[in-house]
């Protein structure tokens, strides 16, 4: 039987999310009109990324090295931790400048129906870093979905014995938006959550 | 200065269609959040594409011998050819079922201010396939633009002194097509191109 190249990376290429079958035919064939040291180029930063991106052993951002460019950073108040979901959200936070301190990553939520209970998060490692770093304050900034407000609850629980201050981000009508298009759980959190101005 | 391995992979990933900076970010963690065997599969893939595939050196198409499936299958009709400007054309034709002659892939269209002229189109190969397999018919579906219309009639140009029947699909409404949303154009030509029924 003859090898099917442009089936094999199609059907690959539908894997990524966002990508369906029609998408994955387009990029095989966009990539095969490009120059083959463009494809090349993207096979291999795509075949080494697992190698060559490390989990910080200390947050778990990613990072080139064992303890990732933030943790290395003496400029970052290390008793201040932002714990978050995933990188990307620590990207954005990132973006936005208003953070100073460390992160932890989650590395996913409380999900009971994906068979992702507490034991999956890594709190030891946040419970180790409270002692060691005289952390005062734990931001937990996971989504304001039903598993990243459960897995705020969880680690605020998991946290508040060892006498340290937890806090959530606020949660209301994002910038720019109308209220008449606000949905009423967000218009309920934005009444609860005002301050006095 | 250290590598930046996910900057490294988000940009090459950018460079796809459709794929904006933000959508290449996602991807980029997406792989990172998925097993390393489909990154190394995937990765694997993209590298040795433009290895593994050829281009036919009969019409163009690609396959993984220097002949393609099509040409290599006795039960095709050498003697009509559908001229096409890319393999994904030659492709939705081959899905829609309704030719059963063999293909000549242009690998581009006149496009004189992107710099193609006639000499970068293979019309050499085509000129010489139709004594060789006594082609009746070359039926050019290139598209119905304005790129595709000027090389559909150069092809008709070159072709007619060899007195082969050069011919051109159909433009009309689309299957399903409203004609109060039908532009101009189209309705002109459906008009002009009106059978006996």
């Amino acid at each position: 039987m003859p090898s099917d190249p442009i089936g094999e990376l199609t059907e690959l290429l539908a894997r990524l999310p966002g990508v369906g079958e029609r998408t994955a035919m387009r990029l095989t064939f966009h990539v095969l009109g490009t120059e083959a040291e463009y494809a090349a180029a993207l096979g291999e930063a795509l075949s080494h990324i697992h190698a060559r991106v490390v989990r910080c052993e200390i947050c778990g951002n990613y990072g080139a090295e064992t303890r990732c460019a933030i943790c290395q950073d003496p400029r970052r108040d290390a008793t201040v931790l932002c714990c978050v979901a995933r990188v990307p959200d620590l990207v954005a936070i990132e973006k936005s400048g208003t953070f100073r301190g460390r992160y932890h990553v989650l590395h996913g939520l409380l999900a009971p129906l994906d068979g992702v209970g507490p034991d999956q998060l890594p709190l030891d490692s946040l419970l180790s870093r409270l002692e060691a770093d005289g952390v005062r304050e734990v931001v937990v900034a996971t989504p304001l979905s039903v598993e990243g407000e459960a897995t705020a609850l969880y680690v605020s629980q998991v946290l508040r014995p060892h006498g340290v201050k937890v806090s959530r981000i606020a949660s209301g009508v994002p910038h720019g938006g109308e209220l008449e298009f606000t949905d009423q759980v967000t218009l309920g959190r934005a009444f609860e959550g005002r301050r006095e101005i």
